[in-house]
């Protein structure tokens, strides 16, 4: 029987998990692991600041070692949906099953798909969480360039000032930054990347895409 | 109708062929993309110089134009099954489909498992190429060593010979460079990699396994 | 008044405490700020994993809220005394006073005491957990190497062990390594630097005081 | 009794001394190390070429060594308070006393107080040169932008347009290149560091304030 | 008798070789090495694509090995005139003689001549290419903006639009960017080296005339 | 009529002028720029700290100014033959004309000889000056091993020693830091560099070689 990818929310708003999920519909064959979106309950509305980070980790701590028990061999792995990659050594530590962070996936993809890479913060406030993060993976001579849209993960049900941000941020980066291939940097826009990467005309990386596209074959490789 | 991962070796030995073949057994799943490995006739026995990338790419270039032409959309992916990447830039300009180097994604996937990654190459001739190639991925910063067999390709048949090697070389990533992960820098090394990476104690990355892993997620992205 | 600066061992091992206080006397001065050293009650015997970091911010952040509240100005800076810095970006979130991490404070120190860095952990296990937090730093450059000494925390009260390993690992990094200057990885360690840095004859620096000595500075500035 | 931090302001300008001297009121304190700025005689104006550099070195180092005999152990440390850290390195060999140099501590205070570091120079001229020393440092994947004021030394007595320049080139670093603490590259722009930061909303550092806070700390421990 | 080194144009425009050919007289001396400028017959009319780039690797190297096989010891050195370096190392893996590119050199003279390094290519495709390039090297510390003038190498023979894109280009990198040196990121600019450096008044580097200039030397020492 | 290349050595040790004065007979040709080696008076018998660097800074600049007043344009370039590259950047600033520095030149010249850099220092001490060096210049990446001598400069006048201590250092970089290029890291083992290249099979750069080789081609451009 295939295996499970339990993708995790590490935020609470439903929104977001369902507007990943219906993305991940495309990951999902017949022969192939399970891909499971679930909301983190304990989490709030965001991920917006290193608090949120912090108040988090410990219920997907939890989380993934609860499902790791209910579900034993039959978990594959583990994604944890939220582009500040909360508790992902903590969540290693915790299981022997593959555990992949959007942030870490949708950059390492994007290095793959061009050479200058760009990403799309929700705020302004992400940029420093995201660079110490960028720099603790040795990854900031290709990340070239982040700009914010100045929403809040809740505002991105907006779907018309979403699509205005993300058009205006990734112009910005491609015309002023000169980057090859765009990250989208939070698990809340996954709807919105085919449209942005053919308005933009360069590479458009969705993390959450990205990161259970990796789980697929880390489930079957078993490492 | 599932798509095919086209997974190429550059070199003209089917006995590397043979072995990373079987190797990607575990990642061909129903439903999910065919894998088929091809050896590339006019390669050499083995990449061992960079006269030797230079002879395979434009073989490698066509090989790719013409199994696009002849599959057209059933193609989904190429694995350039070499871990030099041979013509890897060149190929991803011929082709709309997802391209993935095993030296890349046999990198990128050692990111997500530890964070000093050692490589294992063939040869000492080999270092100095594949530092050009992991400078031009800007990342020096977490391929912290490689340590060289000095077995040609070829002599990679002898499993004795080559587990001895790979046993000394892992041991010194691990003791003298403190690696957490290594990586096989070698399509020639896939039956080995379960063995070192118990007998290591720490995970041992099979390129061509994890650029083909990559490949299936791509594919069904179509990204 | 002076303001104090809280010194907060995130382990609850009262001894490593005991001992870091000891070697901040030099620190306090009449009419300086008062330094005080607290033990958190909830914390691990030591920080020696990613889980012991989660398990402490959260407490960490909550006992910051609580002397903030308690002490108001009379509060001038917090010192995170455990070389994993833990929570110490949530806690800068949390006050506005200085907040001050013995990894980060003892490594911008050591900088100004010597080209090529060098710094000695108590388990190789906490080597890529540091190898993260240099990287978020960007200070990969200066850190040229770390050794571990192969001892848990609770451990490092056997004097003669600690000291017998504190001179080895600090030999390797000055001969192998030509490293210009030691930082100790661990608070726990306070007791052995002077005796350490007349060993080996290159200054080691003890982070703990490294960070604190920056907080009074820092008080005064109330910035 | 107390040692004496000697506070030296390589270039001729009283005022200056004067201004820079003003704000380290807030450092002495009862009880703790005297801080004594000093004006090097033989300085020129203003430090604004390599040239000016080379010209206060000897001259430094001249007059630590004559401070040092004079004092003995009652000089506590050193601080060279020009932002090109002239002299630092020889200067460090002339005696066993700490020294500081505010360029470097300006540097590495402000890695505390933000991820991204912009830092305000006088002239362009100034750029490469600061640009050798922060690679030299090692700190330049943390100090993502300079830009100048296009200012003498001499001008900044004109302090309404030294505010208006600050203030155009803090704007500058904050909304274009994205900083979250800025860096005066200059001893003589000390009386605006408290209005700057008021202004623009992001921590700013003064450097002779940050590396004579930085040597209290350093003379109590003397090291 | 004097040496000769071959300056070899790998695109088969003649008005690019004769351009630089002209600007390499003020390097041929009387008792010094003869230069001789060649085009490669089966180049494109300009490298502008990877593809371009291994579709003359080939023939350089043939190229090179029959001068070398008809030149033997009176062969010198050989320098790619092309700014994407096209098979430099497999060139070096053919001749024991000095190889250079101008795209390396052209960078290394660079950084002699200012501090922050500036490149102008001739497309935005260019740049990743480049970016690759400047990565293997290890340099991009040091080169810190590329801008493109949008125009094709057979589209350099307009000496007036050239000169426009030359001059936005190049004022770009000094007014926004801040570099202190520009080099010429193609082999067909050499005619515009002086007149844009008078324009811009920052040095302005000529690639072909750098990496000639440093074949000379090479030359005479037969390393 | 040709310019002259000015070759400073800035120690007093007249037998280090020499022995490298005799191995640039290998660059002096009819029709190319003069070649005048020069001892500074005024120098120590060796530059081995950062004070000896200090003390003939101010010298060299007004050798070079002297020089250039009396020679006018018949100076065509001045080369400091010191590994430590003293005063480089002020005497580029005292002068019009090219000026390099062996350290700098030796390092790009190796940069284009081999991928993974090593030096042999003469003294430990040397090898943070040359780490602040190589930082300033960007290079750290390339230039991944640094081993000493352990002797004095005045000491390389005994062929036997040196030798000894070239050939296991060499030996050292070759074989356990896997370099590809050895620099040699003092103007004073010009004699050496054929027979270590041959010991060792790696090439060897001679740096005052490397920078006047690069002279010759400057001067002839006159930038």
């Amino acid at each position: 029987m295939p295996k499970t990818i339990f993708v995790i929310n590490p935020n609470s708003s439903q929104a977001v998990t369902d507007a990943f999920d219906e993305a991940l519909n495309v990951l999902r064959i017949p022969g192939g692991p399970a891909i499971k979106s679930l909301t983190l309950a304990e989490g709030p509305p965001g991920i917006q600041s290193q608090m949120d980070v912090e108040n988090v980790t410990l219920p997907l701590v939890n989380l993934v070692k609860s499902l790791d028990s209910k579900h034993g061999d039959d978990a594959g792995a583990y994604v944890i949906a939220c582009f500040s990659d909360p508790g992902l050594h903590a969540v290693r530590e915790a299981t022997s099953k593959p555990v992949l962070g959007i942030s870490e996936c949708g950059i390492l993809t994007a290095l793959t798909r061009g050479h200058r890479v760009g990403v799309i913060a929700i705020l302004r406030t992400s940029i420093p969480r995201h660079g110490r993060m960028f720099g603790a993976m040795g990854l900031t001579e290709r990340v070239v360039a982040e700009v914010p849209l100045g929403m809040n993960v809740t505002d991105l049900v907006d779907t018309d000032r979403t699509r205005a941000g993300l058009l205006r941020a990734g112009q910005q980066l491609r015309d002023s930054h000169l980057i090859d291939v765009v990250v989208l940097g939070c698990a809340g826009m996954a709807a919105h990347r085919a449209w942005l990467e053919q308005q933009l005309g360069v590479p458009v990386v969705e993390p959450t895409q990205a990161a259970t596209s990796m789980a697929i074959g880390r489930t079957l490789l078993s490492w």
